[in-house]
């Protein structure tokens, strides 16, 4: 006797990653009987979200625009190419103030369990960015977990055979950690040291 | 740099209960990166459950009509009313299958510690509707918590200097336990050995 809509909100909370049908329920009654105004912002945020942002042409992270705004920024050196899973990663290595290149962000890694391979990792449009003539060296940013660390096997690999300048961030980042839980001091100092592959 | 879309998204995600920056971020990025489908069903679900839900003129719970389909079944016996906190406490009741009056939702408890007085739960409603001389029993039944306990005794207080007879569950439930989580035949029993306050 649950109306449907409410039971259609209930379902559709189960999309978002780690709610289970208990969390799901808890939060439909939040929404719905604590914070109506909150609910209605996030409704409308995911709409507008879903209408607006698209993949950055060069370096394919979210932007409204068809090239983001640090790609299109002429102050940026673009002979460097920094390439990270997320852009959380990125947004950690800007707030080091230590690196003014551009970016590639993957929007994953390699992951053979959960079916994700170099096709549904897009690797192909990647090697066409960093085959610009422009980009003299590509910075591995990867997560220092293992499928991070086999992400940048692959793509070193891949890159190398085409004569590009590959090289990987120090291990200033601790193995098995993710960078986004990473103090900036250890990420500058990762960036610094960074070896070639 | 982000995306004003996706930094307003990450936001709204923030009003759901118990996620902070770092779960909204991640919700964000796996709506959009992962599951675009599973966002429209969300933000379209939220936004039909903002329009059509109200609450029943009667027991107070979410409804799409006036009166609940509970509440206007002329087949439940409306000399019992059980109070309950939320709708998924009455779920629980509905599952024992030993009970067939009719029900109260308060949707939430009294918590001065958070601002929720007698107003803030709009007891005046629950005493307008416990007074209708239909109701000759008024069954108790808020967790077992310090916070349900206390709404329960505001609540039989009231009613008592009304002249309503107020019963309250037997302790078959645990202390400090919720309905929520407790198993049907425990809630069963509590209803059978409910006592007189």
């Amino acid at each position: 006797m649950t109306p449907s809509s409410l039971d259609e909100l209930i379902e559709a909370l189960r999309c978002l990653p780690g709610v289970g049908p208990k969390s799901a329920q808890r939060m439909a009654y939040h929404l719905l009987q604590r914070d109506q105004r909150g609910a209605g912002r996030l409704a409308r945020a995911l709409s507008h979200a879903l209408e607006v942002l698209r993949h950055c042409e060069r370096c394919n992270t979210f932007t409204e625009s068809e090239i983001c705004e640090r790609c299109a920024n002429p102050r940026r050196d673009a002979s460097l190419l920094c390439i990270v899973e997320m852009p959380a990663d990125l947004a950690m290595i800007e707030q080091t103030q230590s690196y003014n290149g551009l970016y590639y962000v993957l929007m994953g890694r390699l992951s053979p369990l959960d079916g994700v391979g170099p096709r549904e990792l897009k690797l192909d449009k990647l090697i066409a960015r960093a085959n610009d003539p422009a980009v003299a060296e590509v910075i591995l940013a990867t997560n220092f977990t293992n499928e991070g660390e086999a992400t940048a096997h692959t793509i070193a690999t891949l890159l190398s055979a085409r004569g590009v300048k590959v090289s990987r961030l120090s291990r200033g980042v601790p193995v098995g950690g993710e960078l986004e839980h990473t103090d900036t001091g250890t990420i500058a100092q990762a960036l610094v040291e960074r070896r070639s592959v």
